[in-house]
């Protein structure tokens, strides 16, 4: 069975939501998020950089959270949630999956650098700053993007809906605020509000 | 025809790149690298972030390099630059195709940032050093994974290489030296070799 190396407010969430959203079985390792156990030599047989999140699928390892979503939808019938491959509608859903990773996660992942996970000693303001300043043009162009849609491909909801999601869960989670854009906290109560969302960031 | 919007030593080598391989025709318009350029309405219509890679095919217009990639190769018969659909194989090569963009390019843009783009009392060393820092660690691995291998996903070149040549190719312009890792460098050597390669990087 699909094994998922997962951690709690991790990218593995993005993994085990899209697996409730498609019904495929899988069975969770919560891995203990600490440098000590994700720098063990049992943690980086499945990740070599000590991250998650990773699977491992009938030996296959995998380790990035935009490969492993497009891999699923590939091995699982996951096609009805993605557009019918090589049409402009596929163009426009690779680019937001793309966009929620490369373009959204940097700031975020210096935000949560520099305001939570390195020693206070080395923490510096003025980056936090900046990615704050970047996430702001991004959630403004979001809500622009998002204007009289549920979803961000249009009216369906597809696999990029699982990657930005995750974006604003944590967003939310490390009090990034995207309160006054309503387009986008309208999309993230909507995201949020599905079983399988909520299966996936059960602790 | 297909348009792409061009600029010199950024990610849209990657869509050049990958359509001399193809050989897919296309119309190339190189912008101009500034931010009065970049933030000019006519340039926004095209990339709501003013920035690059942009490509307009047919009215519809796409903006992240590995999206674009993606959707050309969906397109235009690319599926030899790509494993079969569903595979393990496919699985590596879609790790290594996000890892070269969610990965590698976030430490590299930090540097640009901090070395040359900002003005100068704005940059931060500290950020510089610690990019540098993790770029080694994933210099390391890659060397590690190019071990008696031509290319990232083993004998046959893919699309994933041109994703991580591009990075490649930036750190020799930025100065982050990889020739300590004797793999890497030579597969480095490999893909620059490549005619494609030499015409997507022609000023």
């Amino acid at each position: 069975m699909l094994k998922v190396y997962h951690a709690p407010n991790t990218r593995s969430i993005r993994v085990l939501w899209l697996l409730e959203e498609l019904g495929v079985p899988y069975d969770k390792e919560t891995v203990e998020f600490n440098p000590a156990y994700l720098q063990s030599p049992k943690h980086l047989a499945i990740h070599p950089l000590g991250k998650v999140p990773a699977i491992d699928d009938e030996g296959l390892i995998l380790n990035e959270s935009g490969a492993i979503v497009q891999y699923i939808l590939a091995k699982h019938a996951g096609s009805h949630l993605e557009p019918k491959l090589g049409t402009p509608a596929y163009g426009k859903y690779l680019q937001w999956l793309h966009f929620a990773e490369a373009t959204v996660m940097p700031p975020i992942g210096q935000i949560v650098q520099h305001s939570f996970r390195k020693p206070k000693e080395e923490r510096i303001p003025a980056v936090v700053d900046d990615a704050k300043a970047t996430l702001a043009k991004l959630f403004k162009l979001l809500d622009h993007e998002l204007e009289g849609r549920d979803y961000i491909c249009g009216e369906t909801f597809t696999a990029a809906d699982i990657m930005l999601g995750y974006d604003l869960n944590l967003c939310k989670l490390i009090q990034v605020s995207f309160d006054e854009y309503p387009n986008l906290s309208a999309y993230f109560e909507r995201l949020s509000a599905r079983p399988a969302f909520k299966r996936a960031t059960v602790k």
